[in-house]
């Protein structure tokens, strides 16, 4: 997979895409991560990308004309073309695993404080990270990134993300190592002694029991087999003690 | 305001220390961030930090006495500890207010993987920043240090923040800047020739529309004034056309 990054501040990426995950895929071939200096694209003298709002108000706004010329000169029909910000579609694990799919995607990080609506007319969709407002679309596209790039294939073992929180549509299950007790706290009984069937039956209800306590939200949407139900009413029992 | 971020992959956060907001905020001394390296606190030869998980299972799991050193090294009593996890309360603008006004903070940023359970006895507050699974707590840490450090005071101008999406708790109005017409696109005629009146007018409806159609979710949370409530009966009616 192919990911080209226009930003106003490329020199950002450059930890996140020189540690971890991020660095081996690229090693690896598996993804290839280039960044695209929106400022180049400007044909002002001082390389101008915003200026103010029509109607007044506070903040620059991104200009439309420069972003598309960005747009026109990096990318091919094979592109899935991204606009981050904060009022997009709210980013998912679900979204992840579609765009994991992609050949090849493009992501616009516009200033967060403003850009030209008429920018959505040239991108395929606008998507946000989350209910909060950041500096720019910078983290948001490194948030994309590396969600994706760890679902691809051989990035990181394939078992290590069907457990994953949200995957499953519900919270993972509490997770324990070595040492046994610390600090007076020991590790679960049934996980140190448990077969595992038992392992397996406890996991489950915990990971239903936090989703309970924390995500009612997510438990909401999530469809329960009838084992399921039945933990779930001993976990509501257990809890209103 | 002092952010310490405790991190298994410090080098991450290079390009985003030194550009834009949190450079400025830095160099102004609003704020200071300090990074450090979890492996630091590992007793082991080898500067492991993490362990295979009891009970099986895919991944290895972030060790709760490594993480428990590393913190009490580093945090006093005015120390507000977060632990950054997919399984954390959803990060919301509302909190990253909240965060803003303290003293001190204390990033966690864990294996996304896994981390022992028991660490959260020593942390005042798991968070989430959006319902996808990342390989690290790096990028969640960057994005409450972003998004806190560019609500205190002087490091952008507030009024440009008093208009943000979720502020308001409505998605901002669209925006536009020059040229006028561009691509047979021209800019929406009030936001030229109105007066202040009928500006305000137009941006508090395509507030509330774009609100309405992306994220009703939201519309549902917000308390609508009879003005308002107005606006939007004429937006369903438009709408359905």
């Amino acid at each position: 997979m192919k990911i080209k990054i226009l930003s106003l501040f490329p020199k950002m990426f450059e930890g996140f895409l020189h540690e971890s995950i991020v660095k081996r895929a690229i090693e690896k071939k598996i993804a290839e991560v280039e960044l695209i200096d929106i400022r180049t694209y400007s044909l002002e003298k001082h390389h101008h990308v915003d200026d103010t709002p029509y109607g007044g108000g506070a903040g620059m706004v991104l200009a439309v004309d420069v972003v598309h010329r960005a747009l026109t000169a990096n990318c091919s029909e094979k592109s899935y073309k991204i606009l981050l910000s904060p009022q997009g579609t709210p980013y998912h694990q679900k979204k992840a695993f579609e765009l994991s799919s992609k050949e090849e995607l493009v992501l616009i990080c516009g200033h967060y404080e403003g850009f030209d609506e008429r920018i959505l007319k040239y991108v395929d969709e606008e998507i946000s990270i989350g209910d909060y407002v950041l500096t720019g679309g910078e983290l948001p596209a490194m948030v994309l990134t590396d969600s994706v790039i760890r679902l691809l294939e051989d990035a990181i073992k394939k078992e290590s993300f069907m457990d994953d929180s949200f995957s499953t549509g519900l919270l993972e299950y509490p997770q324990y190592t070595r040492p046994l007790i610390y600090d007076g706290d020991e590790v679960p009984e049934v996980l140190v002694n448990g077969n595992h069937k038992r392992i397996e039956a406890f996991r489950k209800k915990e990971s239903l029991r936090k989703t309970y306590l924390r995500r009612p939200d997510l438990l909401e949407k999530y469809v329960l087999m009838p084992e399921e139900q039945k933990l779930l009413d001993e976990i509501k029992k257990e809890e209103q003690r």
